[in-house]
């Protein structure tokens, strides 16, 4: 058993580096901070390195003590463990870390994982890296606190949309049950994770639905947001992260596309389907790619023009 | 075991009515839509009684077919359920089949419940009435199949927000991986429950979000609706449900109001706060009520002044 394995390597380990992926998300974050957690409290010494800053919505995880943001290469470490990173790539200038250590780990759950370390605990069935790390720590026999218990459910809740997407199993809210069982504050997280929003990113969400156009009896929502409007609101490309899904969710819409003006004159478009049209055909036309369900790609044009060439190519899917 | 007092009701009676509460919500009705496919298959006449038409929201859950809406009293019942009902008058017209039968029993979870039925079964410390019904229908034996468990799941998760609120509990989570595990799917009740809004709702969240103002250093959020914008929209009283936490939600923010005009010159109020500012204080000033977190009032007058005068009251405890 793999686990057994790497449990071996961290008994061994004196100094171990943990890294997540770059853009680090809730599930990166919270399995890194309890995992490091988890190996102070058998003594050793864990260090996780971020690529960038923490985003601020996660800036109350308990673990923050044992972080840093890269900035130079550090000492040789013996032992490594990546997490959620599904390819060197997505390790960015803290390759130099992993290459440098005596053993490596690589912790995921992505169907993509490219196997890249010495030993490789890809489990693909799991909803969030966070439920391999609840096993593992499980398995050390170490003591499941409240503090690693809330980097866990925040790594676990925020990879399943809180529960709600279909990689939820029964495995993912018997991990959750026992978690608050050992002290998760659920109604504190889900106001900081789930409920904050910045104003502009609400302001933008307004405009959004301010352009929203209904087409094709309503079954094809198109949102645009230039430029110009992102600049007036003061919101980053970052802020339009899921605006598509405005459209997605009014009742009777299949098919759901922003178009987004970047500067530059490029289009960023975004497609989102409910049920039956594959929207990864549409933006593999433009050299995009994606899921059944969702899909993007980048086109250059007019933005009113590219807007009536998505319409038809829709409208033949529709 | 009060439990074990009502199973013996059940094994003895032929035909049952379970009776939701008024306007059934998500808890109300997957529970007793629950109940009744659980008693079918014990060879017993369910039958569901709604006082209203059931909302369009729910009308993919299973056990439709026992359910109808009252219209006239019917025969005299051996055995009567409410459920998640605090009290007799959340029954509506079926008080008369409550009232009328031999034994009455009364399922529910709310602190006010006055214990109405002979034999009262509440447990506050269950999420949502689902959850009784689920060690129900385990106590009595009988097999929860994907029907049975799809009914409980939108139960538990409507009541829950999505396994968000404090009243979730490791219970709570247990009972979800027992249901998912019978045959739930997961993401197309997320996609119907929770993420299927009507395009009049989601064009007032456009306009509530325009309307919004941010006063006292981000601290205060108000919006406003109008009885001419609702009209203009197409859209309902009940769509201006949940609006107050588009202020509610933004970062920084601690108060959020929505001051709605009614037909006739009503104004109604909501009132949220996220960490201290006890707002049901503020609603009680104006013969309204509520919680220290969530309160509403009704006043008249002129919609600018009065929204001044609730600016002036709310500074006072920031």
């Amino acid at each position: 058993m793999i686990e057994n394995e790497i449990i071996s390597l961290i008994k061994d380990a004196d100094a171990i580096a943990i890294l997540p992926h770059v853009s680090a998300d809730g599930d990166a974050l919270g399995s890194s901070l309890a995992l490091a957690l988890a190996l102070n409290a058998l003594n050793k010494k864990p260090a996780v390195y971020f690529e960038e800053e923490m985003p601020n919505t996660y800036s109350f995880l308990p673990g923050r003590e044992f972080a840093e943001v890269y900035s130079e290469k550090p000492d040789k470490y013996g032992l490594v463990i990546a997490l959620d990173t599904g390819d060197m790539e997505r390790l960015g200038k803290r390759a130099a870390i992993f290459n440098d250590a005596d053993s490596t780990v690589n912790i995921d759950h992505h169907t993509t994982n490219t196997q890249f370390a010495q030993l490789n605990l890809v489990n693909t069935n799991s909803s969030a890296v966070g439920e391999l790390i609840y096993q593992l720590i499980k398995m050390m026999g170490i003591d499941i606190d409240k503090d690693i218990a809330t980097c866990l459910y925040v790594a676990i809740a925020t990879d399943t949309g809180g529960f709600r997407y279909s990689n939820t199993t029964p495995v993912t809210h018997q991990i959750a049950a026992d978690l608050i069982n050992n002290g998760v504050d659920v109604s504190y997280i889900t106001q900081t994770v789930f409920e904050t929003l910045s104003l502009q990113k609400v302001k933008l969400m307004g405009k959004a639905v301010e352009s929203l156009e209904l087409l094709e009896n309503g079954k094809l929502a198109i949102i645009k947001i230039t430029d110009d409007l992102l600049k007036n609101i003061g919101a980053r490309e970052e802020d339009c992260e899921g605006i598509v899904n405005i459209g997605r969710n009014i009742e009777g819409v299949e098919v759901a596309v922003v178009i987004r003006q970047r500067e530059g004159g490029d289009l960023k478009i975004n497609f989102r389907s409910k049920n039956y049209v594959d929207v990864s055909a549409i933006a593999n036309r433009h050299s995009g790619g994606g899921h059944k369900r969702a899909a993007g790609c980048t086109i250059k044009g007019d933005i009113n023009d590219i807007k009536e060439m998505l319409i038809k190519e829709i409208q033949e899917v529709l």
